[in-house]
């Protein structure tokens, strides 16, 4: 039977629950459709094309309908799509990928653990670390320091671990007294007379005195991404991971890095931590970028330190009872074993660090918008902050949806850009053009011109 | 590069952690390479053939490499592999099998969230029966009552639900006061004296007096296998399921069907709760058999009255904040909508309806070894469970590894079955012919024969 694209609408609005959806509209519009997809571009039922400016969702770093990477899925599915690795027993992807994450991860994070997302590979982590403090007679240190603006994934957990204050209405929180939050790095709302040198010290001064205040004992560990992504594209201050990390060590704590987004290219590296932040976490968090999107896949890899506590024998009879079904997939594993091969083949990082400056320029001229506030981000990962009044960096309300103007401007344009709040976040696929970074900062410049009469008066 | 199987067993060694490992020996001995599968055998790095008694892990239940479900799964890839449907954005695969799923699925479960396997979609189930509570009004009513012996994943908060206490060593437990749990409906080792219908009467007493002393206003759920899996394969007694869905409507609870491994067949059916068991649950959980193991997909289903209340719109700018990244990924969704095609086609619920007493029967003679203590399951579930003595059901201890001992011997045979304890599980792909089975049970037979002198003398 062949659907109609009324069809499909109807079926997606009767049966489909979407993440993130706004009911006040959801029934009576419906969904555009998302009906392919080729390089940079995402078509739509009716075949129109648009600029992919999100990847996906920060994923899809290789870009769309790879030839090598659909091949190696498909060789992989056909030779042994899934068998269980657990116990003793392994796959041949996930130990060659496993080996390659050690060879282009930092210091001695040699030991994955494979999940299905980042959500997943966080939750992991966090019970992890208590198991870890707990074989090492430590069973109070398990406290977890996050912060706010802080996106960690949506696992109960883990939301719990999210700082967004706006993913908080009608959900509760689980784990009381598992995880408090800090401040975010968020250099653009930082207090009042404060430069970037002093707002480091105030950060690194209120995490050591909150770790002071719950009691070094009982504080395992800090989590952190080394952009925010979610909470709004927010870039730390000069040195401020290297000194939290030193905190973490004065205090015998673990520094988790959440480099779900920043790993894998996006910031042209590897991964960011070590390279452009001068720390290496004893815990690293990726996903997404790892197998660009195409099989759902995450992992939490540990350091020598760690692994070499957790994988003492236990108990006569117990074993490390964690992990799910899907821990170690194969094909997705493939998936990720093509991407990486990619990625080295064409040198992706080195194109990043080439093109990820010249969108980071072409996205400042923005900032002659009276209603762009800051324009931030690293590479090709941007955030552009709309505000009500520049001056006093005065936001607007959510009522306004700001964001979300630009991004209907956006795609009546032809580019996908992604509201969050009063930010228009942007990050784009790593095999973007010179072409596509300009035609991409274009729209977005029509897009913004587009909506400030309204937005000023709103 | 090409890797030895030595050199893939020492990278498996020093990069990969498993779950469930027994460091006590992993380190020395190392890994089986699970290296090609085909229709219902595997084949290790020697190119030694195995028969898979347990699906990969109750989920591989179409059988390996089918060409089919491998080239929906390429075409989806090379069409649009990924793109998110957050908010007002769907794909195609992902709304055509929401549409798929209401359809075979009882009642009006309707609504399909999706996940990336059952820990995520039982952790988003919890998520979400709490934010219907408080879009209800009543806040308090949270609780959540289990099972002991119950599984329901890995996430912090599905383990937390998980009530089998071999999980519990070293690993702490988050939500404190959240779930609460009841006893397993474990026939084989219900109290003595009582027959099936007493035993039914005592556990759905047990329930409602758990009800009662919490408070029915506080307790929001009942989560429960329909057939418990890693527990031991325990089947309620008659009558059990429907009679505790009736409590649950006395209080104003929702009853929530983890049917991971129970649907897509492995009972001969879409789904057992309603058609097997009589009772129609709120929310139905599924993963592994959705989409035969290919690639990671869960979802957790709600019924029309459960949508009626997320739907609604919430307060202005606000949405419905949960939801990963690859929620409704558009591979895992053709492979699900390929599984569905195919399980039609070849009409696979009739053939495990014909060969599963066929199965069932030829396991029970194992109950003539001194050993056996218990053979039980329905269709392609079985679990046999050992013991030191039958006349008193005596358990061995932890230490005597009976199951693995049996799991050894059938490995040795070409059979490979999962030990769990004391239970030796066996879950093999739907697609297993009368042949299949009757190898399969001549191979546990001798194994047990084989095993029985020496745990006599354990």
């Amino acid at each position: 039977m062949h659907q109609t694209n009324a069809d499909i609408r109807r079926l997606d609005i009767e049966h489909f629950i979407h993440p993130y959806t706004d009911f006040a509209t959801f029934k009576s519009e419906g969904s555009q459709i998302a009906a392919r997809a080729s390089g940079v571009h995402v078509i739509d039922e009716n075949g129109q094309r648009y600029v992919d400016g999100i990847a996906g969702l920060w994923c899809v770093n290789l870009g769309h309908g790879r030839r090598e990477i659909v091949d190696a899925i498909a060789e992989q599915a056909a030779t042994m799509q899934y068998y269980n690795p657990f116990g003793h027993t392994t796959n041949i992807p996930a130990t060659l990928l496993a080996a390659e994450l050690a060879e282009l991860l930092p210091g001695s994070l040699n030991h994955v653990f494979y999940t299905t997302g980042g959500s997943t590979a966080n939750d992991l982590a966090i019970r992890m670390v208590h198991y870890y403090f707990n074989r090492r007679g430590m069973p109070r240190k398990k406290k977890i320091i996050s912060r706010v603006d802080a996106y960690h994934g949506s696992t109960y957990v883990t939301a719990r671990l999210t700082g967004i204050h706006a993913t908080k209405y009608d959900f509760d929180e689980v784990a009381e007294g598992l995880v408090h939050h800090v401040s975010a790095a968020n250099l653009y709302r930082r207090p009042a007379g404060m430069d970037e040198a002093a707002f480091c010290n105030h950060l690194v001064s209120e995490f050591e005195d909150r770790i002071l205040q719950l009691g070094p004992d009982n504080v395992a560990a800090f989590i952190a991404e080394p952009i925010m992504g979610a909470g709004g594209v927010m870039v730390a201050p000069a040195g401020y991971h290297a000194r939290m990390h030193a905190i973490c060590r004065r205090y015998g704590m673990l520094y988790i890095a959440d480099e779900v987004v920043t790993a894998f290219g996006r910031l042209g590296e590897w991964s960011a931590s070590e390279t452009l932040y001068g720390y290496t976490p004893d815990i690293m968090i990726v996903a997404k970028g790892l197998t660009s999107g195409y099989v759902p896949l995450g992992a939490a890899i540990f350091s020598s330190e760690i692994y070499d506590v957790i994988s003492t024998p236990q108990r006569k009879g117990a074993v490390l009872s964690l992990g799910f079904t899907y821990t170690g997939h194969a094909v997705a594993c493939a998936a990720g074993r093509a991407t990486i091969a990619m990625m080295k083949r064409d040198d992706v990082n080195q194109h990043v660090r080439k093109i990820g400056p010249l969108f980071q320029g072409l996205l400042s001229s923005l900032r002659s918008f009276e209603v762009v506030g800051d324009v931030r981000g690293s590479h090709l990962m941007a955030g552009i902050e709309l505000v009500k009044d520049r001056h006093q960096r005065l936001p607007f309300g959510a009522e306004v949806g700001a964001a979300h103007r630009v991004f209907l401007a956006c795609r009546r344009r032809g580019l996908i850009v992604r509201p969050i709040g009063n930010v228009v976040v942007l990050s784009p696929p790593l095999v973007f053009s010179q072409e596509d970074c300009r035609e991409t900062c274009r729209i977005m410049s029509e897009a913004v011109e587009e909506v400030t009469p309204a937005l000023l008066a709103a």
